[in-house]
C-alpha cells in the first residue's frame, strides 16, 4: 500500500494509541498539591509501553531522502536490514520496501515525525508494542480484527515533541491590589488559572505566595489550601516545595507549577521585595462555538459563568476542580463531557479523558477507585459516539471495555447484582443525611444495567456478535426491579445490607430509573410525585446531583420549574459572588461557611466542572436540540421557553452549528448539516440544510 | 508493630517488588547491538509502577529525626497529615504514628532510603502501588492473602540509590597487538566482557572498534557482529552508534557501552592516533563456591572454562550469549540456574531474572514468545525453590504463576494439548534436519506436563487449595501417552498437524519423558535403546539439548559414557581455541566453520550460557550431590566417578557447603549443615554437620 493513499494527515508525531494521554494524564493527575505538599491520586498510574515499533510500506517511484525524529533512542531497518546508529536522514532505495522504526524510552513516550517527499508520519503507519499483535494500515489489529488507529494529536512541527505540549498562555494583570497586615493581596477579578508571574524581585530572602479562591483564603496562611514559597538568593529562586532551581530575568521570575485562584496574598521576609504581581493565564481555547442569549439577564450570566467555569475545567483533561482537586474523575467527566458538546465540542478533550480514565489493563481497582464511577464511563463512550458519530473511536476502546466489563462481572453476587467490596469507594454523592453506601445498592443497579445495555450497543457497533450483555442486562433489570420497588413507597428502595431491606427513600435511584427510561407511564408518574416532587425526600444540594435531577424534570416537560430552580440555585451562587460555580451550594448557609467543605475552611472548590450543568439543559432542553442518530446524521429540536419570553442561542456540531431563536410566536431555525426535525406540539417541521425556517406558532 | 521487632536488614533502599527488576531489565536487554544498531528485544517490556506509596506504623519511646532520601517526586505525610514539600530530614513525634511517603516517578522506580535512630527503610515497610492493596509488615497483602515481599537488593549506601546500581570492574590489558592491513588488533587473551579503554588519544579524526570473539571477526570490518565509531574533535569524542558526547581526559576514553570480545581492531583515520588499548573487565562475583579437580586434565580444563563461560553469562540477570545476544531468555536460564547452583549459587541473580522473565500482567505472549520457554520459567522457580528453600520467592511469585498458568490454558485445543499459534514461537532447539514445529508437539505437551505439576506443587507450598492442577497434569499426561506413544516405534512420536500423526522419532519428547519420570522399568528400556542410543536418530549438536541429554544417560548410570562424551563434544571445543563455551558445536565443522551460525560469518555465540553444562553435570551426577528436601535440609550423596582415578570438590548450598574427595576405594564428605546420606550402592551412609567421613567401599 503506497503512501500517498493513506497521506491525509501530512506529517506528524506519532505514538502507541493512548500513551501519550497515560504519561499526560500521570503528570496532570500529579501536579495537585496540598498545602505545598505533592498530592497524586490514589489510584493505580500506568505508564506507556517503554519500546514501541513503528512500520510501514512503500513504493517508491524514485529514492527519496527522509527526515527522522524521535522521542526515544532507536533503529531504522530497510527490509529488515538495520542501519547503523540513529540516523537523522535516510535514504530509501526506489521500489517497494518496508520501513521500521523501533524505539526504546522509559521515560516519555516512544514517538516519531517522518517527512520525506512522499513518506510521512501519519496514520498510515503500523504500530505495534511487541505484543505481536501489528495494527496495520487499515487500523485493523493482525490476528485480532481488533482497531487501533495510530496515536496522535496533530503535532506537526518536528521540533516539538510531544513531551513538550503544554496549553497556551496569555498576560493577565491583577484588577486590584491591596496592602494587609502580612503582604499585598492582588485581586485578578475572577477565578482563574495559571502561573504567577513575580515581577522587580531585589534583595534577597523568602517570598511566600498563598492562593486564594476568596480573599479569606489568600489571607489565611495556616489554612489556605496552595500556597508556594520561594527561596531567593541574588538572581536564583528556590521553589521550596518542588526543590528546583530557576532565574531571575530582568527582575522577574515566572512559577513554574500553575495554581488556581482569584486572590494572591504575597509576603516577603528578610528583605526581599516584590514590585508588582501578574499571572500567565492558561487555556486550551477561546471563544465558545455553542452561545446562548435571552431575555433573562440572570440566566444569561448564569449561562456566562457556566461556561468560563467550563473553559477553566477543560485543560488537558477535563478536570473536576482547579483549586485543590486537580484529578481526574470519571464521574464529574462524564457530565463535562455532555455540557462540552453544548458549548466547544471539544472531541479531542473527549477522548484523551476517556483514555487517561480506562488506562491499561490489567484493571485492578474500579476507575479513581469509584464503582459508580466505573460505570458512568461506559456511558461516556456511548454518548461520544453519539454525539460525534465517531466509530473508530469504539472500535479503540471496545477491548478495553470489555475487559472493564469483566471486571465488573466478576465482583457481581449470586443474584449477578454490582456490591461493593471493601476496596470499592461507593460515592453517589455528597450527602448531608445519613445515607448507608454498603451492601446492594438500587442506585448502583441501575447504573450498572446501563453501562451492560451500553456494552451491548458498543457491541452491535463494532460487530461483535459473540457477547452476551443484552441478556445480562435485561437479567440485572429484572433482578433490581424485583428487588427494590416498593408499591407501598411508590419508589425504588436504597439498598440491601445483610439481607435487610433498607426502606430509604432517596431521589438517587429514582431520578436514573426516569433518565435511563427503566419506568414510563404511571409509575413514571409515582416517582415524579412521591420522590421528585416529594419535599420530605431528602434535597439534593450538590450541583453533580443536581444535573441529573433537572434533567429528570426537563424530560418530564418541567421547563418552567427548572428554571426556577436554575434562577435561585445558579442565580444564588452569583448573588454571593461567584465567578464560576462552585463544588456544593446550601443556600441557607451564610459568609464563609460558602467556603467550608471537607471539614476545611476553605475546602469546597469554588470553580467545579459539575457547576456548570445549566450550559447542557439550556442547550438541550431550552434550545432543545439533541442527535437522534450518530454525529447529528439526525437530530430533533423541541424547543422550550420555559417561562422565557425569547432565546437564541447556537449548538455546534460534528458537520457545523445548529441556530435557533425562539420567542413565544415564532421560531427561527438554521442549519449547515444533518437531517433535522424541528417539532412543535404535534407538528414535526423538516430542516433544510443551509436554508432558514421561520415558523410562527 | 514497632521498627526495632523487623529492623533485621538495617537501612537500605526498598521498592515496589519486582519494580527495579523490570526496570534494570529493559536497561539490560535494550543494550544489543548489531553492527552499531540498537537492537532491542521483540517481546513486550513491562514498566515498574510510576507512583508508589510506602508506609509504616512505629512506637517511638521519645521524637525521632529520620533522614529521607528518594528517587522520584514525593510527600511524607505522619498519620496522613502531609508535610510542606518534599524534606529531607523529619522529626517523628513520640508515641504511635504512621508514617507514609507517596513517591511519583516515571523514569526510574520509586524508592526510598530512610534512616533513623530506630527508624529504617527495611522488609518492614508495607508498600502499594494504589491497586487498594497493602502489603503489609508479614509481607501478607490486606485483603488477598498474597504474599509479596518488600523489593530490596541490599542498597545500604544513602547516596547510591538503585538507578545507579551498575556492576564493578577492573582494568584489564590486552596480552598482545600487531598490526593489520588495516588498523591494530589487540588480543586479549580469552573471551572477555566490559568496557575499552583508549589511550593516548592525539589529534582528529575518526576511530573505528571493531570486535572479535575471533581475529577473523575483529578484522572483517564488513561482517563482524558488533562495533563502535567514534567522532574525535580536540578533547571531545562523539560515539557516533549512541549519539552521545563525551570527553577525552588526560588523553583517555573509556566507551560508555560494554561490548563482548577477545580481539578489537582499533582503525583510525583523519590523522587521530591511539596509543594504546586496554578494558575494564566487567563481572558480578570473583571466585567460585562449586569447585571440581580431578585426575583428568582435560575434565579440569572443561569444568574451568565451563566456569568461567557461567561467570561471564551472570551478571545482572542470567544471559544467553555475551556478544551479539545480550538478551535474558528463558530456556537459557532455566540451566544458568542448575549450573549457578553448583558454582555461586548466586540466588539473587536467579531471582531477578526470573521477576524479568515473567514481567507484568496481562500476559500478551509466552515469554519471550517461545511457548517452550513458558513452560520451563515455571519449573524455574520449583527448582529455586528446592535448593534455596525460600518459600518467600515461591510466595511472591504464585501469583504470577497463576495468570501465566492461565494464559497457556486458555490456548490449548479441546483435548486440553497446547498447540502452537501463529504468533507462538516453538524453538524446542536448533536443528540441522527438517523438524516441523507447528500443530501439537509431543515435546511440549510434556514441558506443559512438568509445568502443571510444578503449579501443583507451588499451589501446596502456598496454601492454595482450590486449584486444579494436578488433575489438568493427569489429564494432560493421560492424552500425551495415548496420542504419542507408539509401541511400533518404542518412542514418543513427533507431532499431529491437521489430523495427521507424524511418526518421526527425535530425542527431544523422548529424553524429557525420561527426565520428568514420565516413564520407567520396560519403556524407560526401550527409550534409552531405541532412541537414545540410537545413531539413526538425528544427534542434538547444541550444548542447549546435551544439557538434558547427557542428564538424561547420568540419570540412567552411564557416568562412563557421559564422560568421554564430555571429553569428546567440549574437549572437541577446546582443541578449536575456545576460551569460553560455544552457542553450538559440530565436530566436523572446520576452520572459520566455527564462527558461522545464522547464516552470518560470525553470528555464532562463542561464549554461550547454555555451553556450561558440565558444571551442573560434574556437580550434581559425579560428585553426586543433590537436594532432596527444600534448601538442602536434606541432601543426597551418590557418587560416580564414572571412569576418573579420583575426584574432589565442593557444592554449595544455602547453609554452607558440602565437600567431597572420592577415589576408587575411598571416599571422605564434609558438611557444615543440613541432613545429609551417603549412599554407595545399598549402604546409607548419615553424615554428620562439621564431621568428616571417611568411607572405604
Amino acid at each position: 500500500m503506497s503512501c500517498e493513499l493513506y497521506n491525509t494527515l501530512g506529517s506528524q508525531w506519532i505514538w502507541y494509541p493512548g500513551d501519550f494521554e497515560i504519561w499526560l494524564g500521570n503528570r496532570f493527575n500529579n501536579l495537585r498539591t496540598e498545602r505545598g505538599a505533592l498530592s497524586p491520586p490514589f489510584w493505580k498510574q500506568d505508564s506507556h509501553y517503554p519500546m514501541v515499533e513503528f512500520r510501514k510500506e512503500v513504493s517508491l517511484p524514485s529514492a527519496e531522502e527522509i527526515e527522522v525524529m524521535v522521542e526515544g533512542d532507536y533503529n531504522i531497518a530497510i527490509d529488515g536490514e538495520k542501519l547503523f546508529g540513529m540516523p537523522q536522514h535516510i535514504t530509501v532505495p526506489q521500489g517497494r520496501h518496508t520501513i521500521s522504526i523501533k524505539v526504546v524510552n522509559q521515560s516519555l513516550p516512544p514517538a516519531i515525525y517522518i517527512k520525506g517527499e512522499t513518506i510521512c508520519s501519519d496514520d498510515s503507519w503500523r504500530v505495534t508494542y511487541e505484543d505481536k499483535i501489528w495494527i496495520d494500515e487499515n487500523g485493523d489489529a493482525h490476528g485480532s480484527g481488533v482497531y487501533v488507529p495510530i496515536g496522535c494529536w496533530n503535532f506537526t512541527d518536528r521540533n516539538q515533541p510531544p513531551s513538550q505540549f503544554r496549553l497556551p498562555t496569555r498576560p493577565q494583570d491583577a484588577v486590584a491590589h491591596s496592602a494587609t497586615p502580612n503582604g499585598v493581596l492582588y485581586d485578578f477579578g475572577c477565578e482563574t488559572f495559571g502561573y504567577i508571574v513575580l515581577h522587580d524581585i531585589t534583595s534577597t530572602g523568602k517570598i511566600d505566595i498563598f492562593y486564594g479562591e476568596s480573599a479569606e483564603e489568600a489571607q489565611d496562611e495556616q489554612r489556605c489550601e496552595t500556597l508556594d514559597r520561594l527561596s531567593v538568593d541574588g538572581d536564583t529562586i528556590t521553589d521550596l516545595g518542588h526543590n528546583i532551581k530557576g532565574n531571575i530575568e530582568d527582575g522577574n521570575y515566572t512559577l513554574r507549577f500553575s495554581k488556581a485562584f482569584r486572590y494572591v496574598m504575597i509576603k516577603c521576609q528578610g528583605g526581599v521585595a516584590v514590585g508588582d504581581v501578574s499571572m500567565l493565564y492558561e487555556y486550551t481555547t477561546d471563544g465558545y462555538r455553542g452561545t446562548f442569549h435571552c431575555n433573562d439577564e440572570e440566566v444569561n450570566r448564569i449561562w456566562d459563568v457556566s461556561a468560563y467555569t467550563m473553559q477553566l475545567t477543560t485543560r488537558e483533561f477535563f478536570m473536576d476542580g482547579i483549586k485543590r482537586d486537580r484529578w481526574v474523575w470519571s464521574g464529574d467527566a462524564v457530565q463535562s463531557f455532555l455540557m462540552n458538546y453544548y458549548l466547544s465540542f471539544d472531541s479531542d478533550c473527549v477522548k484523551r479523558t476517556l483514555r487517561l480514565l480506562r488506562g491499561k489493563d490489567p484493571v485492578t481497582a474500579h476507575i479513581n477507585t469509584i464503582m459508580d464511577y466505573t460505570f458512568y464511563w461506559f456511558k461516556g463512550v456511548y454518548d461520544y459516539y453519539l454525539f460525534s458519530g465517531d466509530v473508530a473511536f469504539v472500535r479503540e476502546m471496545y477491548p478495553k471495555m470489555q475487559t472493564l466489563m469483566k471486571y465488573c462481572l466478576q465482583r457481581t453476587d449470586s443474584n449477578g447484582m454490582a456490591e461493593g467490596q471493601p476496596d470499592d469507594w461507593i460515592f453517589v454523592d455528597w450527602v448531608d443525611f445519613p445515607m448507608h453506601k454498603r451492601g446492594v445498592m438500587c442506585f448502583e443497579q441501575i447504573l450498572f444495567c446501563k453501562a451492560l445495555e451500553t456494552m451491548a450497543l458498543c457491541a452491535e457497533i463494532v460487530g461483535d456478535k459473540e457477547n452476551d450483555y443484552q441478556r445480562q442486562a435485561q437479567q440485572l433489570r429484572t433482578m433490581f426491579e424485583k428487588t427494590f420497588w416498593s408499591d407501598e413507597h411508590h419508589a425504588y428502595l436504597h439498598n440491601i445490607e445483610d439481607r435487610h431491606l433498607n426502606t430509604m427513600v432517596t431521589k438517587f435511584p429514582n431520578m436514573f430509573a426516569l433518565l435511563y427510561g427503566y419506568v414510563d407511564g404511571e409509575r413514571r408518574e409515582e416517582i415524579m410525585k412521591h420522590v421528585m416532587l416529594n419535599s420530605n425526600v431528602e434535597a439534593i444540594t450538590t450541583p453533580y446531583m443536581r444535573f441529573y435531577e433537572l434533567e429528570a424534570l426537563c424530560m418530564a416537560g418541567m421547563q418552567d420549574e427548572v428554571l426556577k430552580e436554575m434562577k435561585d440555585y445558579w442565580g444564588g451562587m452569583l448573588g454571593e459572588g461567584a465567578t464560576s460555580f462552585w463544588e456544593k451550594y446550601v443556600p441557607h448557609e451564610h459568609g464563609t461557611q460558602h467556603l467550608a467543605m471537607y471539614g476545611r475552611p476553605y475546602g469546597k472548590s469554588l470553580c467545579h466542572a459539575w457547576g456548570a450543568s445549566p450550559i447542557y439543559l439550556l442547550g438541550r432542553y431550552y434550545l432543545g436540540i439533541q442527535p437522534t442518530s450518530p454525529g447529528y446524521e439526525e437530530y430533533e429540536i423541541c424547543p422550550h421557553l420555559g417561562g422565557l419570553q425569547w432565546m437564541e442561542g447556537t449548538v455546534p456540531t460534528p458537520w457545523g452549528e445548529i441556530w435557533i431563536k425562539v420567542d413565544i410566536h415564532h421560531i427561527s431555525v438554521r442549519s449547515t448539516g444533518g437531517t433535522g426535525t424541528l417539532k412543535i406540539g404535534d407538528r414535526q417541521i423538516k430542516i433544510n440544510i443551509n436554508e432558514e425556517i421561520n415558523i410562527d406558532y
